[in-house]
């Protein structure tokens, strides 16, 4: 299914999510991640998140995040006719994601309604959730997106 | 200014911001991050990039994300006894990110309270932001953290 245009998201409102694949996290790329961006003990230090709170290495909330958009662009935005997106409400780390873990990734539009001040263009507003193996709901976000309008080929 | 407990962020409600220091975004790390996580042309490609509505190569929102919370790591977070976070709320891309461009953060606290549930430990809502060397803030979020209290040495 190929998603280009805003009018492809209307078409997804109240259907079932988008799967968008899944990424397994590694224990190297975990650390390797979290040493540029997130050096905190419990991310980068096996021997030292073993005796933290969550008894050992776990990503970073924005890796796993990051992940996410990976997904979504691989699977959705890449094709698209994406003009960027002014943010994102609600995202939650709801549970640990540990080296071995998969993630699947699902995007469900909750609406899509066409710009008022730009006519090129609409705006879609997105529920992102990453699932553990275990079926678990690890993390979820609300994003917003703009898409460029089908052109009108009937215009003359 | 060390930050350790969680009584050290009750001390900042209603203070000044704090300075987190900065980082210079190179089109090398703006197209590296966005290989890996979010590879848009946008993101990646500087001349596909020319074309787009930007005019040129933009740093990814999470690339911008991820770099505000090493900063805040490095100044505040790594040295506190963190229990880590449920989330973010209202994270904004205000403005286009572009290489060369160098971003100060800055972290305020909005509110800080004892955990009801969970008396080892307090909640902390903060809000950060990155600014260009213009002045402008190019992104926002507000983030909860949960940090340990301060061991009652007076205790038996």
């Amino acid at each position: 299914m190929a998603f280009r245009y805003f009018e492809d998201f209307v078409a997804l409102v109240d259907a079932a999510p988008v799967e968008l694949g899944s990424h397994a996290f590694t224990s190297s790329d975990i650390v390797e991640f979290a040493r540029a961006y997130d050096p905190q003990p419990m991310h980068t230090d096996p021997e030292q998140a073993r005796g933290s709170i969550y008894g050992g290495l776990i990503a970073s909330g924005w890796h796993t995040a990051a992940s996410y958009m990976r997904l979504l662009v691989d699977s959705v935005i890449g094709g698209s006719e994406s003009l960027g997106s002014p943010g994102v409400e609600n995202l939650r780390w709801l549970k640990p994601v540990r080296p071995g873990d998969t993630l699947a990734a699902r995007f469900s539009v909750l609406d899509a309604r066409p710009s008022e001040s730009r006519p090129d263009r609409g705006i879609v507003r997105s529920r992102g959730e990453m699932v553990n193996q275990d079926g678990e709901i690890v993390m979820q976000l609300e994003a917003t997106n703009f898409f460029a309008r089908r052109p009108d080929v009937s215009a003359s």
